[in-house]
């Protein structure tokens, strides 16, 4: 009785203590996901005036949606059922082990489950997520292990004329060690920033569980902003709170290839790394690939490793910069110099299928060397998080 | 003419290159939040079926809410016109320079807006956010000026026996200068971890700007997690992903201060850093003025400066722990020992008004120097964010 008591004390004094007020006025007392033992999940949404609810997700079979590019394979969607006290709950399938994303849908309205406060934002939409564990799943979870420090820093880029805002990944040990470290240049794709591969690419978690499973060498992994007018990203930058947009004007004029240098400097003039084209990789997804598919001709000799992962391919032979200049010649004399790693991965239903089909015909004709992976499903970052996980194993 | 061909081939292209396909499926083409040049902001919602759309937030003027605690100023709330398109506006008032949070209701449901991707958790609900700029709402803009660092690290805690996530905020120019710097340790309040003060509270933005002004001296800022079951936030240490609660067990029973010398260990261990008592100060909000007033005084001659921010105050005489025991006596010793600020702030709606009143009085019967300062409002983010601008300077 009296420890009811006490407890009862407890919890008010506690729960006045601490939390803003505004905390106090929102929010529902249910649970949402719940993840059971036996990978089914339970969504769970309050709304009793809602007539009707669905959920959509990645975790669900895809349907065919209409796009402004056309059909594409698009997140499934179902009804939830409503009980008497205005609870819509919907239980899932066994679930593989991977990070999926949902939303609801009420009543047409689609919008984030307002009891998970985990949530990604894919350009200028989040939506919640959730992992089912083990298998390729427990890469992306934090695990009790041995942990890398992530640093947002801004770096002085002369090539851009402007401080600009970088993420920067160093493995365990990094700060007690006297080692020198190989380093990972981790380049996002349209849409993405410096914080894309860090929250939706799992890049430290990845790391973090590869490195201590023995599977990829400690390294350095830098994941710049590349698109050139911004300082940082969507709110992390000078430019404030603005709507992100796919299309960032300049992001593929060769201006940020050309700069890439000054981020190569500030990295190996301020960390402690291995300043040789043995320890330098680079890799990129979608418009990032196509940068490092440039960078890594366009500075010649600097990369031993490099990584497309479901990237654009664009000759560019309407462009005039000087990066896209002598494009043959270069990728010539890319394969001429020698690397170790020319690594080439897409989806089999990617919308760049064709133009990668096409880009490695060319490397073919040319006799230069690369290794290919294809995988199922499209332009997704399901695929890029599992590309990361198998490159960054194959360096150093 | 060509001009424009080109312009619509690098629309479709450049709009293939990069964004995963599951950002197609979502977002509506519209802009909420605008602000307007003249600090009034349209607000803005796509919602053709909804019958009833309010907005609420802490720009609106305060209005009586019920809570589990009794009566208090909750967030106004306002109904939004529709229009024939079925988008639903809402133009405010002119408002002052301020970081403010909303969120919108739809026939009673309470979500966010998908329009704005800048939210903040506060426990477990997410809010979305905008800035009126000048004055102190410049402060917790990023503008163009020097900006430090932000790391997310792991330190061992022998007191806790876990690896611990902490935040670290390191000043411009912390990595290329031969200098020690002095430390504010910076704890958060109930239902916090080591993301509420860089998020909702902006230190780095704050820090960046006073810095940047002369109004603060360059100083590390420490801000670590005062759940000690937690290795890390919900959703970034090991307990993975789920619901934060205000009450996490263990936060005030004196385990988080008596292990609180492994943070010291830490920073002093691996920061330049001065490590001496005029170089170390301490501050904290709600739940974090609790730990603050019991670490300063537990760890003798430790910390010259002081700050309880709408602090709880429990002298805990139910609490049999080390830290708890003999409060008067370690009090009088801190006094005794001199301290160069003791800095109590509250605001006049505050629910611990009272407490902290008592704890004044408390004080000045000991004779106790400390300074006091009262603001309007209650026990808001906004009024710790106005604290830690106010207090920051007075600092080293």
């Amino acid at each position: 009785m009296k420890k009811q008591l006490l407890s009862a004390f407890f919890f008010l004094s506690f729960s006045l203590l601490g939390f803003s007020q505004e905390a106090l006025f929102g929010g529902q007392q249910i649970i949402s996901p719940e993840v059971h033992a036996n990978n089914t999940v339970t969504f769970r949404l309050l709304a009793p005036d809602a007539e009707k609810v669905e959920i959509t997700g990645d975790f669900l079979p895809t349907e065919k949606m209409k796009t402004p590019m056309g059909e594409m394979d698009g997140p499934g969607k179902v009804e939830m059922t409503k009980n008497d006290q205005g609870v819509w709950t919907f239980i899932s399938e066994v679930l593989n082990p991977e990070l999926y994303n949902y939303s609801f849908i009420i009543d047409g309205f689609k919008t984030t489950d307002p009891n998970n406060p985990f949530l990604i934002r894919d350009v200028a939409s989040s939506t919640n997520i959730f992992i089912i564990g083990g298998g390729q799943g427990e890469l992306y979870k934090t695990n009790d292990i041995p942990h890398g420090t992530v640093a947002r820093r801004w770096y002085d880029s002369p090539g851009l004329g402007m401080d600009r805002r970088i993420t920067i990944y160093t493995p365990p040990g990094y700060e007690t060690s006297n080692e020198k470290y190989p380093v990972l240049y981790l380049l996002h794709g349209a849409g993405g920033d410096e914080e894309a591969w860090i929250s939706l690419g799992r890049t430290a978690q990845i790391m973090d569980n590869l490195i201590a499973e023995g599977k990829a060498k400690p390294m350095i992994v830098v994941m710049p902003n590349g698109n050139v007018i911004q300082d940082g990203a969507p709110g992390e930058g000078s430019m404030g709170y603005y709507k992100p947009q796919f299309m960032v004007p300049r992001t593929m004029d060769g201006t940020y290839e050309g700069a890439f240098e000054d981020i190569i400097k500030f990295v190996e003039g301020n960390y402690r790394v291995k300043a040789d084209k043995a320890s330098r990789a680079i890799a990129g997804l979608s418009m990032g690939g196509f940068h490092t598919l440039h960078i890594s001709r366009y500075y010649p000799n600097t990369f031993d490793y490099i990584g497309l992962f479901s990237a654009a391919i664009m000759p560019r032979e309407d462009a005039t910069g000087k990066v896209y200049s002598n494009f043959d010649e270069t990728l010539q004399k890319q394969m001429d110099n020698g690397y170790k790693l020319y690594w080439i991965a897409i989806g089999k239903t990617d919308f760049l299928y064709d133009a990668n089909k096409e880009y490695r015909a060319k490397l073919d004709t040319m006799g230069m060397p690369y290794e290919y992976v294809e995988s199922e499903g499209g332009h997704t970052w399901r695929n890029w998080r599992v590309y990361l996980s198998q490159f960054a194993p194959r360096l150093f």
